[in-house]
């Protein structure tokens, strides 16, 4: 089974989609949930879901990591025409994951009990942001 | 046919899990074998299993890379309350798996010669870690 | 269907194999494809296939993170008798997706305009990588 899930984003920061998930993707029974992100700004990532302090504080880590190219420390990066945060947001992307796989029994993701999926956008502008979900019971 | 592991780790560092998938997790023939860490602060790894310097050396680099909160160069993460050891793992265990997808053939991992399966445990305490393993055959 | 890729690569860069994947890997209809690389030196990647500068930046990011064992900042690691190259390999490649899943719909992969499939090699010396393909219809 098949789907695409519709995210919007607006501004940098970490978007709840667990229940979206479950509501639309996971079929009856015992199975694999695949996502896959189409695109290359914005990752998947499943992570703590009880303080949101976590979440501050991963987008805080990232963002001083690989920090916009108009940061000095940035300056050997050649990819800045669409922005500064652009290219820090591709070198995110391939840091964080793509695709996540989630096996499902009697129809709920078998996630841990601390456990939600997230889109973590890298891009300051709004985003809409897609998702490829494919279900196999 | 979905499976779950349980791990047992005592302080931050790298278990090799191959040979109890292989006994547990694989069916026959050819297929895909999927696994889930259930936790937000140890992650899956597939890596070097020759030379132990290996994985003394990517603990050391991860531990370099997000060092505990007490580190003043972390001193702007907010999520400490519970140990300086936390959110570093939180941290860790977005940028390195949560799931792992393996093509099996004949009943084996197609893993390449070097390559073994670990729990990648980023706390100090002992825990117990939970991993959900689907095959389909 | 099980399938194997072999990929030569000489030098460090990311190397395209969206076509071959998309010839030799995807079978019809809606479906998962699973892709592994059989290494620990070398990555997979799903990145923007548009700029090549895109590649030339990822790659010189994760150079600076991960520099040559005979940079001062790397002195602390011990596994350096393969080479400066080696054990950073192995720090990217925990770092770097060692599988992607890909949803497929109506024979065709699920990735965005903008995604292209890439081997990511982090050796300087040419090798000859194999990616394991599970195709599931």
């Amino acid at each position: 089974m098949i789907q695409e899930l519709t995210i919007s984003t607006h501004g940098a920061g970490l978007y709840d989609i667990t229940n979206q998930v479950a509501r639309t993707c996971v079929g009856g029974g015992d199975g694999l949930l695949t996502l896959m992100i189409r695109h290359t700004s914005a990752s998947l990532l499943i992570q703590e879901n009880a303080d949101p302090e976590v979440q501050t504080d991963l987008q805080a880590f990232f963002h001083r990591l690989v920090p916009p190219t108009t940061d000095p420390s940035m300056s050997y990066l050649t990819h800045t025409y669409e922005g500064p945060d652009d290219m820090p947001a591709h070198i995110k992307s391939a840091m964080l994951p793509v695709s996540l796989s989630i096996p499902v029994q009697n129809g709920r993701m078998m996630l841990g009990t601390w456990q939600g999926i997230y889109v973590f956008e890298h891009r300051n502008a709004p985003h809409t942001r897609r998702i490829a979900a494919h279900y196999a019971g």
